[in-house]
Parts: structure tokens; C-alpha cells; sequence
């Protein structure tokens, strides 16, 4: 059994007068904070504030860039070239590294927010793209991808670090794929049952799926979200389940 | 006699589908490009294809920092405390960095735009943030600053590398301030008229000011505008006589 | 004793996947709402949301144009011509008239919002500037202005029917003004003290202020806000208690 | 043969310090106006001097609303429900009319722009999402539609007066529409090659296409293209030519 995982959450979401979820008490749970970058959320006062409380609590921190689309929150495909995608990213990660710099932290990996974290998933070239991006913005960055989907590959073609993540609240497929929303057992929505299914993959690396039997999936993270009580009560249960399985809760990346 | 000046000019802003300038004229002419970092012009696409250019042509790039209001073109103040100036300044010159390190450049120094500019060298508080904001960003990053103002002292206090420049185009006062846009004398039109105010400049130290006695000002760099037709003719003009007087045109920059 | 009162707030402050404040809550508590027209906050789904829950709930509809700053909330002067002023004004009244049309109502008044209405209240032209676009735009408008301030009497002067506001939760300066945020007495805390304050007005027209005797004020509507749950649970109170003291809340405009 | 044809043309696309085209010359051509609304160009200010520009030149005005999104020039497809596109489309649309009232002009017509017009000819749902909302905020605003596609059919079952244009430059197909961009034959360059199928097509009613016999097409205007020098010059051409023929030039709608 794996004695060690990461929890990662999208935080720094708030944006000019409006807040989004509670920064602080999520960042008393994971070990990686996938950081807004100024595109679909945030702006510089709520970045730096934001990797500031991550240095405090030992937090790792992940550059979270997304379609620059206030209104859509990111959820939405906006129509760009894969070159087009790659400089867009590479602008957010550079904003945000430069606020890490003023936090006193540094950008340690990058995972693609909402609708483009779901294209460079499924599409080889907007993964091949990003990676590119990435490793030519900062090779000592590493890629947080979910498992077994493009982006991964991508990198791990291109030769850059890259550690993937499994979703705690989310149903998965034979096909290693997520229920789509809005279906049957695409949620799980019992903290507690969300907890023993991570548990069991951790002892087993085997995720139960809908529509078959459970499947081998390699993470190094687990998702948990963040943006209403409801989620802060579910990930803070979700540590508490892990580590009293005696799982320890830790950074995918220990620099 | 200074036998080798800088030229720079304010370049890359452009914005989506709207283009400014003739960029591609000017850095066939300046050895330093002040280019927009997506605040009050440019974008991922603009800022790749100038810094790319510029480093097709030798240029020095430095990042160009404004207040994030493109309707305005960063000419307003947007009333901001010195703290946010500064995590606003470091944002624009990190997405600038990440995207110059794709386009296989380097940003070597920085100069706040506008009104921005205008209030760091009247302001000792802004001066110093954002003195402090490029310092923590990257300790490698020069300052170009107003000559004689406050953007300059505060550089030199906080022992990060200066250089000043001085307007091709504009008239001086006995305080080392420029005539208001609006007075007599505010502009100067003609561009021989200008290469010969520059010319004597460089020879003698010393400014011809409306109001008194010329004033000695020192200046590695020399502003030349770059947004219009007869703007990209005054700079042509001004290389052209400096080269005939036997000034080399250089980046202040030699790395 | 004026039996009859008016209350507004400022409503439909949310934007894109952000909220902010609980409009159904201060829908059921209000006479008139102020509603954001996609300036300082709001976009075409909040406006219309805004508009069909205050038309349900029989709330007279105003708009609440701000300056064009989501980041600053609009609560920061941009620097902006008078005629710059008027015609982001209108801009602002037409977006929000037409999505009042779909989702049939009608804007009543015109409010401004933050630094807009500070300015607004202290700045002869631009009060002009805002009155002159209201009644081009439609002279069926009223206006909504601070009592006794610039506003009121540019509104006055033009012929633009004009209602008067004083705040619930403000102490006031003997000149008439607020007295300034983050000194002694700027803010009443205590909603059974706004209330008794309130109801002191109604039974006599003047209002105590910090520095000497009490001011006659002259007002028709008092705006309570409904940004926080503590400030929902204020005007609850203030409509309550004005409620037992006999005063009928109803809106300014009866149309 | 048709006497008489409109004449329009896509105008007021400038943005803050960034101008499009030459909306005078233009103006000085076409007999209606689409002008932008705020949302993928221009600004109050544009917006306001387009309107006062069109009322001198005695041109018929046109809301030109388009996608959110300046910096892909509404050119991109932003995924949005047919109902938020209504919405869309109702908050720049009452904009404009604001500013009409300023300018002392009405809005008479609506055309969408760019992706969202392409949309809105393909797409029922969203065809007749825009005819509500158009019917809605002002019951005397016409439509402006692409010959024979959707925007035209939903606005003539709605009981929207509708009126249909053609282009004046583009080549088409047998179904009736464009040769995609980028294929042989889809653009027409040469302005006396334009003009004499435009003549042809008033006097016969039907349109050469790529891959068969003419088609009968029905068209109260002819779109012209305005934002390059180039196109300037087409138009102008084409003009002079429809003149010689002894064609009228009015607009659509004569109010």
C-alpha cells in the first residue's frame, strides 16, 4: 500500500472585490495549491496573498492558468491555436512566478485549469503545446496531469517531471475517464465514501469504475475541491480518513 | 564628447485585433525597446512577436509596465496604494520574462509606462516599490528611469543598476522637468532641429532649457516616439545625424 | 411625522462565477434597488436575474452605474472627462434598460455608484454631465442623489425629478457630509441604533451630526446595505422597527 | 432591375487609444451603418462619435453586437446557451440606443457580428433567441440577415421586420453560401469584377456561384467591407459603379 499521497486544490480564486471558497482553511488541509494565474480568476493582490498563506502552511504550489475568461470562469473552450494556448500559459505562469518571487515562494509544477485542463487531456497537440510552454518558460517546472490522459503523455515524452491525479468526488469509467457530470454516479457526494474509495485505491491502485471492473490508475495526487463549506468539510474528512488509515498526506514535490 | 547613446522607444502595443505603430520599422532604428506587458497594451501574441523581432534585431528588451487599463492606454492614474503597484509591476514583467524565454530573448530592464512612469519619478513611495518589486523579481533587472527623478534615485539607494534617458522630442525646464504637453516649447517638431539639440546633448552635458541657462543632465538612452508615420520618420532622422556626428547607436544594455 | 419612507441598496453586484451579497434576501426587505449595469460589477445573466427577482418582488428598479473597474469595484476616480463621464453613464442606463425590458420591468431612476456617486456628489460638472445623459437617454428617469449634495441640485436645476437618500448606518458632519470611513462615529453599528436614529428623522426631520446641533435633512429614501450577512440581518431590523413605529416602507416612485 | 440597394458596412470598431478603419471616408459611402456596441470593439466614446458621425452623413444606424471578446474580435465561437446569447445581445443593443439618444440618432436595425452572425444564420435556437431579444427590448428594431439563412427565417416567423444583404466581395455556392475562406474563389479582389456582379445580380436577381447555374437571391443591401485602405477604395468603386448604372443607393429603411 501507498503510505503517502498529495491532496491538491484550485485556489486564489477570488477576484478584485469578489471572494471564491476559504483560501485559508483549505491550505490548512492539502499539500499542493494549483494557483489562479490572472485568466480565469484572480489578480495580482489576490495571487500574492495567495502564495503567501501557501508558504506559511508549507504548502507546494502549482500554477493553475486557464482560458482568459473572466465571465466563463475558465469552463468554457475558447477557440485558440495550440501555439496561441502555449504563449497564453506561459504568460500566467510567468505572472504568477513573479508574485511567488514577492511571496518568497517559487512555482513548483503547472496543472491546466477547467476547459483547458479537459483539451490538453484529450487533445495531443494542446498537450504537446503546454508542455512545450512550460519547459521552455522553466525546465526545473514540473506538469500535473490527470491520469493516464494526453497532457501526461505529452510530458512524459518530452522528458519533463510530471505527477498525476485522481479526482476524489468523481466517478470514473472503464476507460479511465470521468462520468460525465449530470449522470448517474458522476458524484460522490458522501465524504466518507469518498474517503474509503481513495483508501482502497491506495492499498490496491485499483479504482472501482461504473461500468466494469475497477481499473489500474497511477496517481501521485488526489483532487479535492474547495470552493464551498460543503468541499472544505469533505477534504478536511478526507484527511482525517487517510491519516488515521496512516496514509501521510505530503507535497508530490519535497523540494 | 559621449561618443555612443541608446535609443529606445515604446514598442508592442498592440492589442487583438488592433494594431499601433510601426514596429517593425522601429527596431530596425532603436537599440532598445520598451515593450507593453499587458497591462495598458499587448498580449500573449503581441508580446512574443515583438520580443521576437527585437531579438531578430539586436535589440535590448526591456519590460514596459503599465496601469492595467487598456481604454485608457495606461495615461490615467488608477488611484493604487505603492504595495499594489508593485505586485501589479511584477505580474507584467513576469508574464513578459516567461513569454521572452519562449521567443528565445531575455528582458534586461524595466520602465514603467504612462502615468506610471510619471508618478514614479514624482513619487518617492511608488519609486520605491517598484524599485523593490524588480528586485525581488529578478535581481538581474536594470531600471530605466526619467533623468534626475525620483524612479532613478530610488534605483540607486536600493543598489539596483540604473540608466536615464532624456525625450528627443520634448522641450526641458531649468528643474529638469518637461514643458507640459499643451505650452509653447512642449514639443519639438522638426527632427533635425531635435538631432541638433541631442548632437550639442552629447557633446557638452548640457540641456537648453526655455526658462534659463541650459542644465546638465545625464543620460545613457534618448526616448524617441514610435506611433506614428512621422514619429518612425523624427527617429530615422535622429539616427541618421547622430551616425553623421560620430555617435554610435547602442543598447545601454551590452549583454 | 412622515409616515412614509423609501428603502434601496445596492443590488446585483455579482459577476460571472463570483456573488456577492444575498439579493433575495434584500429583495424581500427593500422598496428600490440599485442595481450594477455591468460597470464596477454585474453582466447580462446578473442584470437579468436582478431585475425578474426585483420585479417579482414589487421593488421599484434603478441603475446603478459605476465606473468601469470590476478590479476596484468602482470604488477608484479614473480619471475621466465630465463628457467621458455622461457617456458611460448612458452606456450603462441602456444595457440595463434593455434587460429590464426582458425580463418586463422597467428602470425607474439612476443612481451613482461608489466613486462615481461620491463625485457626483461633490463635483458641479459632472453632476451636470450625469443628469444631462439621463434625460437624453430618457427623460422618463429620475435620479436617486445624496441629500443636499451636487446632484440633487444639478437634477434640480435641469428639471429631472430627483429623490434624496440619507444612509442608515453613517454618522453625519454638521456640513451635511458623511463622516469620512475609519474615524470615530463613521459607522453605527447597532441596528436598533440606526433604527431609533431613523425613526428620530422621520418624527423630525433632522439628523444628529458629531459636531453641533442636529441638521435638517431633506430625504425621501434610506439606503442600507446588503453586502454581508450582517448587514441583511441591519436592514431586517431597520424594517422592523420602523415597521412598529408605524412608518410604511414604499417605494419613492409609485409608477 | 432594382433601382435601388443599401449599402452597408461594419463601422465604430476603434477601442480606446486603438483605431479600425476609416469610418469617415466610409460613412461618406454607405448608406447604413453596423456600428459595435461595446462588446468585441469599441467603447462610449467610439461609439458616441460613430453615432454622431452616421446621423451627419444622414446614414441609417445599425447595432452591431458581437461576442464578449475584444481580444478575438468576436471571431471566435464563445460557448453560450441560446438564452445568455439573447441576453448578450439585449444589454449591447440598449447601449447603443443610449448613445443614439445622445447623438441625437435611433437605432434602426440590429445585425450580429462576426462568429455570432455566422451562428445566428446556421443555428435556429440561436437565430430566434436573438429575434426575441430584439423584439423584446425595442418592437420597432428591424434585423439585418445574411440572404436565406436562419436569422432571416426566425425574424420573418416572429414578425420582425427583416431585411436581407448580400456580400459584395465574396463568392458563392449553389446552397447559398460563402466559399469558405481560404478556397479558390472565395474572395473577389478586383472592385470592377464586384461591382459588375452586383449590377448583374440587381438587374437579374441572381448570383453566379462556384458550382453550378446562378441562384436566385433575395437582398435589400450589399456588405461592404471598410477596415483597410484597400476596401476603402472597393467601396467607393463600387459605388460610382452602381451609380453609373443608374442604381440608387438608400437606405433600407427610409424612418
Amino acid at each position: 500500500m501507498s503510505r503517502s499521497i498529495d491532496l491538491n486544490s484550485d485556489l486564489g480564486e477570488s477576484f478584485g472585490p469578489w471572494s471564491m471558497g476559504d483560501d485559508a482553511a483549505m491550505l490548512s488541509i492539502v499539500s499542493s495549491a494549483n494557483i489562479a494565474c490572472g485568466g480565469h480568476a484572480s489578480d495580482p493582490e489576490t495571487m500574492f496573498e495567495t502564495l503567501q498563506l501557501a508558504n506559511e502552511n508549507g504548502v507546494s504550489v502549482g500554477a493553475h492558468p486557464g482560458y482568459n475568461d473572466r465571465e466563463g470562469f475558465g469552463r468554457r473552450v475558447i477557440p485558440m491555436t495550440p501555439i496561441e494556448i502555449g504563449r497564453m500559459v506561459a504568460a500566467q505562469i510567468g505572472a504568477l512566478q513573479a508574485l511567488a518571487a514577492l511571496a518568497g515562494t517559487k512555482v513548483a509544477y503547472v496543472k491546466p485549469h477547467g476547459a483547458l485542463g479537459n483539451l490538453a487531456a484529450a487533445d495531443r497537440d494542446v498537450a504537446r503545446a503546454i508542455v512545450d510552454a512550460v519547459q521552455q518558460v522553466d525546465c526545473g517546472l514540473s506538469i500535473l496531469a490527470i491520469s493516464g490522459m494526453q497532457l501526461e503523455l505529452a510530458a512524459r515524452d518530452a522528458g519533463v517531471e510530471v505527477y498525476s491525479e485522481i479526482f476524489a468526488d468523481r466517478g470514473y469509467l472503464s476507460n479511465g475517464q470521468l462520468v460525465p457530470r449530470g449522470q448517474d454516479g458522476a458524484m460522490i457526494h458522501d465524504a466518507d465514501e469518498a474517503a474509503a474509495r481513495l483508501i482502497n485505491y491506495l492499498e490496491t491502485g485499483l479504482m472501482p469504475v461504473l461500468d466494469g471492473d475497477p481499473i489500474a490508475l497511477d496517481a501521485q495526487s488526489i483532487c479535492v475541491h474547495g470552493d464551498s463549506a460543503g468541499a472544505v468539510d469533505m477534504a478536511r474528512t478526507i484527511l482525517a480518513r487517510l491519516t488515521d488509515a496512516g496514509v501521510t498526506v505530503s507535497r508530490f514535490i519535497q523540494t
